[in-house]
């Protein structure tokens, strides 16, 4: 992402209301091209190169199809998770998406105030457009809402790195999530030929996702001696963990023996994604790995997923396939530009209603009862019309 | 289902011939869109959600292909099966739609007509908009035309299920079918966004689905301690076989367990079916369990099924999958709505013809013959043009 | 087929010219809709119903992909295969396509004067438009050209089909080809749309397919009791191959295990075929089941097939997956159709050319080079773009 | 490829720029409907008949997804390969196009410049429009500048190949490539309805791709007692072994047995390719084969593959499936036509980033790190949408 500046433009605040015609969580991404500037929507809604991988991160929830179940008493029903010690009223979270001024003038903000009013688990950028801290005052954890995560890129300077890791451990934070997959982000086409510049009030609030290498010598790639020198290491991790009183997350993970390697090596817990499909188009879609990684490393080690979620059915075959919760990426930030705050909280609401509907027909009382026998593969199912 | 109602809006009768351009039983489905005002229609072919699993389950058909076999002497050849010790001319009936006075002035009535005229089967809905004593008058099994059964939805009483369960017993109807399956309903969004709203003449006969929860506490789900709170649990069906004469058959079974527990647990038969795809979209169609669940409860306890049929190849495919007997929902109302009990008589006729067509080439002559070993999976079927 | 018989309404002949633009045998498909009449091409395109087996027919051959071999001395190669003692230039023969003056004027003859220049095998069938004597009279045996074969449909009264064998025989026809799939035809709902009616002046020569049935007993199945009572049985094999002094093929197999048993019963050969798809719609694609019908009956008995032929890439997939030689029908019709008895030898000019060019990269310097090992399926073959 | 020969019509030369809006390798296929005029672009686009096997080798990519890897130290990446004892940048060399000045005046000294200037590995075709001698003197193997190839098709006279052999060692050439699998090529009819003819100043510099036959004896096969006489057969490789001091490799190759029998021949390396699908329609995609034919000859023996390559994912797809390196055909030409030798070169170094991308994505470090584990099949691929 070496997209220089554009001049500041801020974009207007929606109206604090629900849109209509949003008759499931799907539906905000319908809206998006009404609510999100053509180049913005571009480069939210591109994957990388020609998308493939973004779109079939979503394609890959139409090969599994729920099995339901009837004459379960479902009367203690509940939606609830624990994850890593902290309950989520779902196992639905936001995902740290970074920028979200490009879509709302308040940003961060009001997704902040979505989570706390929802009590949804809330994982912020370290490219926020909004500082840590400010985040953290909207959410009051003594009040059951669940403490908000701190997605990392690690600085290029340590000392940046530990700024970070204090501010956060001041601020309230529960965790840390360290990204390992962002240091290759080829542009998508789509945001190319849209025009797509950052604008310049577009600032993130506390680092980047690396600097500008220093010259390379003659014959030195811009990928391996450039942008991979600076990308985390087995030794950066483990500094990491000794560095913080955190729990420390990986995400970014979609290789069963990384996630077994990593979970041995005493990682809190691991996101399976390929950050959208914004890294290198041809990726594996994120759901077709997660039935491995979770084999991989057992059943004890909590697991989180994003991907190609649109809907609460997407979240059941996610839960079924391995996750013991998702996140959502760009579903929260169409919600963000359609209504603010409260459209990010009636997706998460939709979210959850949809996921209990299908925890309802498939008998599952809880989220540990949504195992994979209660999927099946689907023959020929993208040419189902 | 909690649309509520519109003014009175009763359709005009459709002229009673045959209409032309029908060569064929799923010719009816052709005809829907000129013969239904188009919000009843997106209610009635919609499914739930965006509809994939209705048009999975037709979809789910075109896997199969059929394996002919020549020399067979066909000359005693018939249709006829022995259901639950009643015989049937054919292996066909109708569905227990409900509201059928949306398609036609007369609803259940003409239905019922053209079960008497053709012989067959006439499963009735609790949500009919006809009383059942009027549909059982239609009906005479001394003329041995099959007696009607009656679907049930539980009723929040019990003593409003038992006084429906002593007026079907005191009308002749054969059994009792308790649907499982329609706790949970998420609309179809073609229905919602045709504006589709139940007129208020469309007022069921018996009972309803459900009566709306009380309050919920603050906190509760609509879902599990609302809807769920009200759906049959094992004791509920064990209570109903107490409670009447009839025999009890269950409908909405997918899960093969959940199948093999019922039969264990004494049920006259089994309907496999997802409800048409209108409970929560994603499930699973339902032809691609019917093998699974035949395979569980042995080939003793009967078993009907619905879900896509529009033509007797279908019905000849989910016989050799495991079937005993089909139903026909949509179909049954396209035809009615076309021409009355004659489009529904024809329509059954229609697809016996098919059906017999099917056998003829295949070399059976029963549906005994009709086995798995007369079908051939087709790879990548949904793409042939 | 039940079709009454339209006015007389004779096609014109079309120039004696190779048409411009064919490039390849799957042209003349092409170019039919320019050659023949909208309702008649609807009713020889056509298969049965929605015509869904008539276009699985011609797909099934994408799913398999040709495997080339270098370096082979190829230098005697040629096409040439025996079949029942006798020699064909190629393994492509005239499938017996009835009433070809639906496209020509000549009708038969023109196929037969095809026939003769190019040394092809034809097969003459029961229903043609042309006396078998005049066609087997355009044919010269002593010449090399193979001699014709009589495709027949038994005849309700045993002493025309006795006629007629003694007329074949008389005539030097060298086997007759009993067809055991055509008692069950569903129109196509194309043919039928585009209100095709079979002229008045297009009358079998030989006979019919049967007679219409007598009246049925109230009750009895038109398909059962009506078609598929004269429908040919074992006994009537048993009587037809003792009938006559020629050698008796059945058409019309796909099942494997009735293939052994014909094989077993001491039939000449077996022509796989669904009859173009003709019978009822939704059975199996004819290559589907050739490999299983070779493995059957072993590597002895001669098998043709038939179904979806549209190039020489197809003649060699057919034969690597089992047959001895294929049949071509629509695309006989097709080249009659737009430049006669010159383009029916065009068309079996360029399949056997195109077959040649696919032996050549293949390796194979004869048929009998042409095996299974020759193919390799191709995953999603159906949505390549 | 015996179309006769237009009048001279040189091509003007393209500016000197990289074309605007070129943001991946894939891009020049894009543009070259703008580059090259329409009947030339259906001749090098097209492959045989209906071009299905030049789709389906691009489209065999898509099946297959990258499985990423995290945490890997890749400050030491590189793209070197060794293949037969000459180092290459990247695995990645210009095929041996025919005829390029059909889209850039100045042909292949504008390839060979972008080769020096990208120390890319050259593969000169024996139909190519400059001589041999010139391109070689383009290219300064002391300077690092890999030594160019020479595509051989074998003469009719073993003296016309053994004269092109002793210019090829006399100008420094490091490789003899045979091709085997071009014998045979049935037109693209794309090529033909464009009316493509070559033109007549697109003049092979050393010798063509075989003499017209002699006439034919009657009945003698174009195919096989034409063409075919004159492919290659094993003595023929055993002659041309010993007839040169430079290594041989052979091209062409996509059934793993031969491509054994060609290793233990001593073949220098083997090129897994289907010509671009020029042969005969139908043949299997080169991708579909190239396991196959890595696991036949092991581990040690180069193997090279062309079929389909559009970006640098697709390179680290056949390298992961077995090659050593790839060869690009087509979008080498595209580049040529849109920006001469700055195109080509732009082209090598987008390709090289894109494998870089990927490689960096997986966690691979070098080429020899890329194996099939680094992929994943995706079901019902080509249906994404």
């Amino acid at each position: 992402m070496m997209m220089s500046a554009s001049p500041p433009s801020t974009i207007p605040a929606p109206p604090e209301r629900i849109p209509p015609g949003v008759l499931a969580a799907r539906d905000y991404e319908r809206l998006a091209e009404q609510c999100i500037p053509a180049d913005r929507l571009a480069y939210i809604a591109g994957g990388s190169g020609e998308d493939w991988t973004a779109r079939a991160n979503s394609a890959a929830f139409g090969r599994w199809s729920i099995v339901p179940r009837v004459l379960r008493d479902l009367r203690t029903g509940h939606t609830r998770v624990r994850i890593a010690g902290e309950v989520w009223a779902q196992p639905i979270g936001l995902a740290p998406v970074a920028f979200q001024k490009l879509v709302h003038p308040r940003g961060e903000r009001e997704t902040a105030r979505a989570a706390a009013a929802t009590h949804s688990p809330l994982l912020l950028s370290t490219l926020a457009t909004t500082p840590l801290e400010e985040v953290a005052g909207l959410l009051s954890p003594e009040a059951g809402q669940p403490r908000p995560w701190l997605q990392l890129y690690l600085q290029p300077r340590r000392e940046d790195t530990l700024a970070l890791l204090r501010r956060a451990e001041a601020a309230g934070y529960g965790a840390i999530v360290l990204t390992l997959d962002a240091s290759i982000q080829l542009a998508s086409h789509r945001a190319l030929r849209a025009g797509f510049r950052m604008p310049a009030d577009c600032v993130p609030a506390h680092g980047s996702i690396g600097v500008p290498a220093s010259a390379l010598p003659a014959g030195a790639s811009r990928i391996f001696q450039g942008a991979m020198a600076q990308s985390a290491r087995h030794e950066d991790l483990a500094w990491l963990r000794g560095a913080t009183t955190l729990p420390v997350w990986v995400k970014g993970v979609l290789d069963p023996a990384d996630a077994r390697a990593l979970a041995d090596a005493g990682c809190a817990g691991i996101v399976v994604s390929n950050h959208g499909g914004r890294t290198v188009d041809g990726v594996a879609p994120s759901l077709s790995l997660l039935p491995a990684v979770r084999e991989a490393i057992g059943s004890h080690v909590p697991l989180l997923f994003d991907g190609g979620i649109r809907s609460g059915a997407d979240v059941f075959k996610a839960l079924a396939l391995g996750a013991n919760a998702v996140l959502v990426g760009r579903l929260q930030l169409y919600a963000l530009a359609a209504a603010g705050a409260l459209g990010v909280a009636h997706l998460l609401q939709l979210l959850g209603e949809e996921l209990q509907a299908c925890m309802a027909v498939a008998g599952c009382a809880s989220v540990a009862d949504i195992g994979p026998d209660r999927l099946l593969a689907v023959p020929d199912f993208n040419a189902i019309p």
